[in-house]
């Protein structure tokens, strides 16, 4: 457990740029060395990680702790020769601060009738819809009470909005009315007027944005059908089934960060779906900037013999 | 000053449906008498205003208290036989709820690069913008720190935001950095991002949103040049300048939910320009149903003989 500041750490990433990772810690942990691949495996003590090449963490005798660099930790399991260390998913303020606002972002945008506004806009037509709703007439429902659930639920709670969640196991919170469990979800869908995806993808909640699910939605609320905002993973959803709700009435609105395929592709019909809001993956990213210095800070607390915060439970892959 | 609860209400409403302002008088005060025109102008004692009709409100020999149905006070100045009795502003928590609302969706539709995400999904581009600022980066200055100015400040204050704000008598607030009189304006502008516009339409406040002002504004932040968001009186703004302003990058973009002329002139080149935002003056409406039991509330405890609250200065007009 004691440490050396001379350790090397892996930085195994694949679609990202390393530079400015490599850069950063530089500039935080100057004396330790940072490398991009695994040649000298004796000496590689930590690892930082975003959908690793399968294998790139095996052979690692000295390996402590592997740090995933992105709030979910779903990008690591695909790899089936993961080390048995554990493993750190990131929490930090700088993220959860980003997806907070975009949820919100997204929340006000349907509560306040934004995709009809723009449409009147591009039609030069003037009419405002005097029966807005005020917030507390609208129940937004948070998917997912782990530290982004539950900072969102907070915001949207100090806009006015009742504001409800749910999650695998009971949690409670001030002013939010929590269910859990799968008898939970039920009940949770059925007074829900926006849901707010923010779980963790795994086995249990692979696909869980069906039709199943939507069919046991509320159906008329304030904004009429209710609004999906998925801001978790793509894996979470069922994409011909979003765009079959949407188009039977059963959802009125869907706005989408994340996508069974990344970047969706030219030929989904998801594009161009009047009702549906894209953004390319931008709800939370990991600021080098801001994550680096954590990451750091983590790994000396470590190496003082301090015990690590936020490891990820490999049963439940989160 | 001792109440009669058999005295008549005048609603002297121009531009509204003045129905759902009587249905919800009826309910929420039922022994009292709602007329739509002075015809039995010793009886009024009361009068409830939006635009109301030049001279409407003359002549009336025992007119006690004058009732504005928006937040701002302008429309009632227009006429020049108003009689010289207590004229009382809204301020509904309502009505504070949904401008706060609206600031915080367009001040982050604007720092999450709605416009740009937007312009990509029509054109099936996947493009993350990397060099996406912290909210702690960016500073929201808001001018005019009233009611509506201050909920709105401390709402984007918890969600991260650098705010400053601006009022022409000095104002204080935990958190945010505050700047008064025409002196404090110039420091103000040096130092703002986005800039929401929340004053009342006065004298001294005409177009003051225009070149000279957009001229003293900080023209590198984070996100480029300035975005101003008018959610306060169209008189406020010069409209030529403000497309001039956007046309040499002097400001990057710009949300207006109110106009010189409203509706809006289907010639209007703001309706087609890519950097603007167009809402039909739908910030914060006001709701009959949340205001009327307000108002009968604010009646009944002038007539027990308690002060009036929220009475206009005259002589600022706001």
């Amino acid at each position: 457990m004691t440490g050396n500041a001379t350790d090397t750490i892996l930085l195994a990433v694949t679609g990202w740029d390393p530079d400015v990772w490599v850069s950063e810690f530089a500039k935080a942990a100057p004396k330790r060395k940072l490398v991009l691949n695994s040649t000298d495996k004796d000496k590689i003590r930590y690892a930082l990680v975003w959908k690793q090449r399968q294998g790139s963490l095996a052979g690692l005798p000295n390996l402590d702790v592997i740090f995933s660099l992105g709030a979910g930790v779903d990008h690591i399991f695909h790899d089936q020769q993961i080390p048995d260390v554990p493993i750190v998913r990131i929490v930090s303020p700088d993220l959860t601060m980003r997806m907070s606002e975009y949820v919100v972002w997204q929340v006000l945008d349907h509560h306040r009738l934004g995709m009809r506004y723009r449409q009147q806009q591009g039609q030069r037509v003037w009419h405002e819809d005097r029966r807005q709703p005020a917030a507390h007439e609208v129940n937004v429902g948070i998917l997912g009470l782990g530290v982004l659930g539950r900072d969102a639920a907070q915001k949207l709670r100090a806009l006015g909005f009742r504001v409800s969640g749910w999650s695998r196991r009971l949690q409670t919170m001030e002013g939010i009315t929590t269910y859990y469990g799968k008898d939970g979800l039920k009940d949770f869908l059925k007074d829900v007027d926006i849901v707010v995806c923010l779980l963790p993808l795994t086995p249990d909640t692979k696909s869980i944005l069906s039709m199943s699910m939507f069919a046991q939605m509320k159906q008329h609320g304030p904004l009429g059908a209710p609004t999906l905002i998925n801001a978790g993973r793509g894996g979470l959803q069922n994409e011909p089934d979003i765009l079959a709700a949407l188009d039977r009435g059963m959802l009125s609105a869907v706005t989408l960060d994340v996508f069974n395929r990344e970047p969706l592709p030219k030929d989904s019909p998801l594009w161009t779906h009047p009702q549906v809001t894209i953004t390319p993956h931008a709800a939370a990213s990991s600021s080098p900037q801001a994550l680096v210095p954590e990451i750091v800070a983590q790994i000396e607390s470590f190496e003082r013999g301090e015990p690590l915060k936020n490891i990820v439970d490999r049963a439940a892959q989160y």
